[in-house]
């Protein structure tokens, strides 16, 4: 990535919670993934207290990396509110204007001179992704309008490591040759590929190796150009069918990682939380032998539970998940142990996996498990076929 | 915050990943809560590509605003490590020593001129935060040894807006003068309020102002110095009670945040989550008459989900949500609707609200739930009294 090419925009978002570490910013990757999809890039992101000084340095830090500069948050009333009191003191001849806000009160401002563009938005959500979409990107995709085009897909890839990955798409990284690239973004047990192209027939050269990077990864690829959830939840109404959860390890992630898609009432019926061992038998009907001999962390269980669950809950399909999310080990399992079932009609499969990667934190271990378990689902409704009445 | 402090530190995180919104940051956030915790405090931190110029300007930014500048990321052995060729460019006479890594392979780097000291460590998490813990902070502690100590409490407070908070902790902020600061850090649908103080006794201002905050908030105050799911496993536990869950609204994130904590299979049985409406009645027992006459989206259902999933379970307290995500009304009742109830063998509790702030938004409303649910269980449990045996 080169920082001065004329599609390159250079981000400043201020305030001192986004310092302390008590505020994960939401904006900056907003901004970046919506300024990627332009086929602008972002040459730098500087995160400034609410201090005048340092506002006035990071704007004039982005202005060494670009020529559009988008500082958010700042702006209100209250004497913590620096932007304004900063964008006067940055050195130069600026004619400035106003942004309307048709979401909230403050209005934005637009700084222009010889040497850059600044823009400042507010920094609550939905009033800068409003002015930001609204106002801001159109003039900065305009301004740079005799760049190349730009083209970005994405693909979510789960059960290939990185390195692999890489390996397998080789061909699609010559045939894109100096017209496009490849990143590779590692993800808790999945990686983004991004297949990003350039020149007049930029949207065609993606289609086209994102067509034949599909071909080579086979049923790796999860979901294109949307999340893992979004993906399941689609195969899962297209074919008209339902699906519920039994979570051990996860706790719950599962199932709120399908109902916070958009729709998904449609095709998630419920599901149940059996986080006590004794549980498993009352709420899912495990069979209580099976819970002595095996244990509550064994692949018979988790079995067990997804066909529970689909009985229970009269769905198409069910997913289980069990394991030990640690720090302690569990009936003999080292803490990273898990197992994923589906149940469906037809039987079931189950996964058992590693974590992967080098972080085996408590949070690592469930967020790889919910993945594992949602592509373990996503490919058992891919294989049973077209068409609904599963169960 | 002024920048110029000598206990101030710069921030450089490298990676394009970061800058694509493809990866939230979770360095940034946690570095900036350790920094604090140790007194110091983040001038400005810049996230920069993977490109050596950008790199180089990322490093002389953060020279401005303060004399220790701590990079992340970059440091690996492949070419879009650029960390170590940015270091070698930094204008100035450097002497360099590298920084042991326990858990990783490559070395950090520590670069000391007259003008300031570069760290630059992993980007990999577990590498970064035994690095930075380990050795670098430390470091920056000891050199910055004659400046006043400090020390930051937090309070979680639910139930009342900012401003509300602010008014009533104005006797605070007068007892605490120019000894120290509080900050509003609104959530959803809690506000954090930071109490800082410096100077020798800063320890013991902290601890009093902390303590007269608590009483003036009252029963609004969650937690301190911990998340709310930490402090309501907390109180589970020294009561030695046990609790059970039932979501429709929130579609199992109040099971999921329990579960977050370390020890919570000491106290939390498990639950249900009831997405379709026919499963309230199966797995949670809510009369069919009631589901008739009041529908999914009541404050009654709600008491009887909390209940059905109390008896169910064999909990101590049963806690449930429901509502209306949205984007579509239901049952005609607009986005953001949302009801939470508690139940215990002494009766039951139920809160409905409205969504605060301006995002109404899916996530958002599920989340501000989530914390409405949470925040009545810790009042239940609370109002209950010391010892167990609820059931």
């Amino acid at each position: 990535m080169t920082s001065s090419a004329p599609n390159t925009v250079a981000l400043v978002l201020v305030g001192d919670e986004l310092l302390t570490g008590h505020t994960i910013d939401t904006s900056g990757p907003w901004l970046g993934r919506r300024l990627t999809e332009e086929g602008l890039q972002v040459g730098a992101a500087t995160i400034a207290p609410d201090d005048a000084d340092a506002v006035v340095r990071a704007i004039e830090h982005g202005m060494e990396a670009a020529r559009a500069v988008l500082v958010t948050g700042g702006l209100g009333p209250t004497p913590d509110d620096v932007t304004r009191a900063a964008l006067a003191r940055v050195p130069g001849h600026w004619v400035n204007a106003e942004l309307a806000n048709d979401v909230g009160i403050e209005p934005g401002a637009r700084l222009e001179s010889s040497r850059a563009i600044v823009y400042a938005v507010p920094g609550v959500p939905a009033e800068m992704r409003a002015m930001v979409s609204g106002q801001v990107l159109p003039e900065i995709v305009t301004a740079a309008g005799h760049m190349s085009p730009r083209s970005t897909r994405s693909l979510i890839v789960v059960g290939l490591p990185e390195s692999r990955v890489a390996e397998l798409l080789t061909p699609v990284r010559e045939y894109l040759g100096d017209r496009g690239r490849l990143s590779y973004l590692p993800q808790t047990a999945e990686v983004e590929v991004l297949i990003g192209s350039t020149g007049n027939d930029a949207s065609t050269l993606a289609a086209a190796a994102t067509a034949r990077a599909r071909q080579l990864l086979g049923d790796a690829v999860a979901a294109e150009n949307q999340r893992l959830e979004e993906a399941v939840v689609q195969v899962l109404g297209a074919r008209g069918v339902s699906v519920a959860t039994a979570e051990s390890l996860t706790g719950g992630l599962v199932a709120a990682a399908l109902v916070s898609v958009p729709g998904a009432s449609d095709v998630v019926r419920g599901g149940v939380v059996a986080y006590a061992t004794d549980l498993k038998a009352d709420l899912l009907g495990v069979d209580t032998d099976l819970l002595a001999r095996d244990g509550a962390v064994a692949p018979t269980t988790a079995t067990a539970m997804a066909e529970g669950i689909r009985t229970r809950c009269r769905a198409d399909f069910g997913v289980a998940t069990t394991g030990v999310a640690g720090p302690d080990p569990q009936e003999g399992y080292p803490a990273g142990t898990m197992h994923v079932a589906v149940a469906s009609r037809r039987g079931a499969r189950v996964g058992s996996f590693e974590p992967s990667g080098q972080r085996h934190d408590r949070e690592t271990v469930r967020r790889q498990a919910v993945v594992r378990a949602l592509d373990l689902l996503r490919r058992a409704v891919v294989d049973a076929g077209p068409g609904p009445g599963e169960s």
